[in-house]
């Protein structure tokens, strides 16, 4: 059928998508997320359909500005609109519908179509619900993982040996990764780290380290920088590893589900080479793991994959019912962490982790002692030489001192309305509170704790202080902190935690890093 | 935030969605999927967001049909945008990832969202996905029906017994409701009779009707027709009954499964107050249910379900596996019907059908020998009368004659190339022949059968006629015929069915009739 092109001006997110005349449709036996085969000079693409009742007119197809681009189409173009038969990527999602385990040549035809844009929100809708509620298995994973890396870039850097970190998130203010990449660079292994950014929690490790240096690199300059210092804090979003996986993460995020965390984390780790990883797995009340046995299973799971796909795992299961150190917020957890680096403060509790952190990574190697190693390194001051030149290799200012960090100026204290001690935090809450201070977007918002878990506060001494670069945000922010329970200030635990007087509606915050 | 509409001239299929920015949604705090509160002059709307780097600029919001009727927007004019929480529906749909059992307040959250155009395809999907995983109990089916019903309207006809007659579908050709609902009306009983049109299938209840009148009624057109002559068969699409099952059948039909197909049958009944209603399953091959064992099964579940919605249900299994007398497509079907009820020509089966259903009914309702009555009503040319009345009545030609109606002038016809009887015939590639051929949108296209399983043919004798109204759409449907095994003429079966050489893909073709 022979149709004008309607340029739509407008994207589809990636898809290739087109919306027909109903009538039309009709006329091609075509229903609505059904393909077609639209051909303009020779060049072909297969589009999914959207069909519309009124505003498309009989014989013209509108089009998103993928398709748009891939044929060079102009406004009232005419274009050949055919019907096009199933992908067969789509026949393996159905089979993974009647619960049948999908083969390694099946996984990489959904992830290949996902990636193209070949598949329709609801086709990967159901696929992703399916693997939630039937569970990967370990082939399934590893399928998933290397179709993962194939349908993306790999990172190629001539060294023997690359290291990698990875949390899977959940604790406010984790900035370990600022030390631990310039501890393990300092200590001479590769270590070619690439970060996400925030998805619901008020910073992510790229918004973090952005506040000290560029981290949008593309994948050569990433190579570059890893080859002069051994090291990089980069994000992953321009870097195309596992692209797949932002694609997953579209419809994981408003289900809040996650059946694709491991294929995903292990994926990108693939991509940059990794053969050796450590990964960090905070459990707690207000985390994503609530007790230890779970994180030991998990744990399990992230080295039995491994195995699979050739890289040493090992996994720290960390204390995360606090945050990390005493900032939450991009600059502030800059900040927070230049000055420990520099030896201008200390945080026990950061200082533990990152050293942990890069101590299993230097013995995972080879090396004797790798906690005093790395605390040595950090001590003696090579690891903030080594971060000065990752910053300058990314391009920032090497001489960067914490107080050029600047943060927001709108504030707010709260104080203790009794003395005891701080007996207990609200991760979600001091998260949300964050981000409804402007984080991650204004790197300035964000939170300071005066006070940690255990410690002695005084009546009327500073609890924390919320910081945010709009007073707009500043009130949203103080808007939540009343409604919500944050922290308790006591003697003792009470006993009572609340009471259950309607049905409760399971209400599961969704923290997703990967 | 204030933003400025920009009128996209798009609908989105009844949804309510508009376009961010970006930035403007990171500034929101709203990621894709997300929901925002959409304001102007004190009217209020939610909406799902969809986000856009480049097409949309920072400070405006692109925005769908659906929200400019709603809001009255001009283009250009500010609105206001808002963070909205989401619905509670979402963390019911979320609940019952984890299979947890919906109660039927949650499931009435759901459904009135998703009619209200609140829920995003990825959650109708994941939920859809769900259902058909762990599949739905008694309970929750009784819920979903009832939701479905509330969502919409409802008939209001005032007789003591109200009857409806429903087939699954899967059988091509299969026009027996134009029988029944004229036999049924004739006895004295009231059957207001909303049929489907096809989806999948080469022709609905429907599109035979409207062959004959139209079908288009709207609820108060439909309840006068009714009135007058105590049955009609009309569209059931612009009636707004149980509309919710428009909004699933979406997603359902480009993933091939149908959780839903009883609570959508089931609450259509309820909504036109049917008290007894016959359900007829057509069993066999190249139908939707193989086995007289499953059907027994499912008709059970329709069984229960109706007695819990005050339905007394009877179900007749049916022979499937070949079309219901000698035509598909809607003008051949719809001709074959009235030369049938006109008593011009005979077509056993099909009067077999119609006579059995019926016959269930009229006993159902307490009469005496159903089937002979039905018969008698047949021969006696009440049924006629009535149909002709009912057509009137409905806006048609009483006095339309078989002749009148006009078929396609484009045909082919198949002959047998060996002596021997009609073995074996195939319903999917022969209901794949008649939409090739332009059914149901072309009315006059379909397929014609000179001959039926067991019947005996000679060589060169014809089998089969294809109608088209347009050559192109015969070519079309003649490179089917080449490429499928239709039928099959022999002396006796052969063993060898098919070899399996390679890995076969599992293709369930979705024959659906609701």
């Amino acid at each position: 059928m022979k149709l004008n092109a309607r340029l739509l001006g407008l994207e589809a997110g990636g898809k290739s998508v087109v919306v027909l005349n109903r009538d039309d449709a009709e006329d091609l036996s075509i229903s609505s997320l059904d393909r077609v085969r639209i051909g303009k000079n020779g060049k072909e693409v297969i589009a999914i359909v959207n069909t519309a009742a009124h505003l498309i007119e009989k014989g013209t197809v509108g089009v998103y500005e993928e398709i748009k681009n891939s044929l060079a189409l102009e406004e009232g173009g005419i274009v050949d609109v055919d019907l096009a038969p199933l992908p067969t990527s789509v026949y393996f999602i159905r089979n993974k519908l009647s619960r049948r385990k999908l083969t390694y040549e099946e996984v990489c035809e959904i992830v290949k179509d996902a990636v193209k844009g070949n598949l329709s929100e609801v086709e990967i809708a159901s696929f992703v619900t399916a693997l939630h509620i039937f569970g990967l298995d370990l082939d399934e994973a590893t399928s998933l993982s290397r179709a993962m890396v194939e349908t993306g870039n790999t990172l190629k850097i001539d060294r023997p040996l690359i290291v990698d970190k990875h949390s899977i998130g959940g604790v406010p203010g984790d900035k370990t990764t600022l030390l631990v990449v310039p501890i393990i660079a300092a200590s001479g292994l590769t270590i070619p780290k690439s970060s996400s950014r925030a998805i619901t929690s008020p910073a992510g490790t790229a918004d973090r380290a952005e506040v000290l240096m560029p981290v949008g690199l593309d994948l050569e300059e990433m190579q570059e920088a890893v080859g002069k210092t051994d090291g990089c804090i980069v994000w992953g979003g321009s870097l195309y590893l596992a692209p797949a996986d932002d694609i997953f993460v579209k419809v994981e995020h408003p289900l809040s589900i996650d059946p694709l965390l491991l294929p995903s984390i292990m994926s990108k780790k693939k991509a940059v080479g990794a053969n050796l990883l450590v990964v960090d797995i905070p459990c707690g009340r207000g985390t994503k793991v609530k007790t230890i046995g779970d994180a030991d299973l998990l744990a399990k799971d992230f080295m039995e994959l491994g195995r699979r796909l050739d890289i040493m795992v090992q996994c720290a299961v960390t204390y995360g019912e606090q945050p990390v150190g005493r900032t939450i917020g991009p600059a502030l957890e800059a900040r927070e962490a230049l000055k420990v680096i520099t030896g201008k403060e200390n945080a026990p509790d950061l200082v533990d982790k990152a050293t942990d952190l890069s101590g299993i990574l230097l013995e995972m190697s080879g090396r004797d002692s790798g906690k005093e190693t790395a605390l040595e390194i950090l001590k003696t001051r090579k690891a903030e030489a080594k971060l000065r030149e990752i910053i300058e290799a990314q391009g920032g200012d090497p001489d960067v001192k914490p107080e050029d960090i600047e943060v927001g100026e709108e504030t707010f204290t709260v104080h203790a309305d009794r003395k005891g001690y701080l007996l207990w935090l609200n991760n979600s809450s001091l998260a949300e509170i964050a981000r409804l201070a402007g984080a991650p977007k204004d790197k300035g918002a964000g939170i300071y704790l005066h006070r940690k878990l255990g410690d002695m506060v005084k009546k009327n001494e500073p609890l924390l202080t919320i910081y945010a670069e709009r007073n707009l945000k500043l009130q949203r922010a103080l808007d939540e902190l009343e409604r919500s329970h944050v922290l308790g200030v006591g003697e003792r635990m009470e006993m009572l935690i609340h009471v259950v007087r309607e049905r409760p509606v399971h209400k599961k915050p969704f923290l997703l890093e990967r």
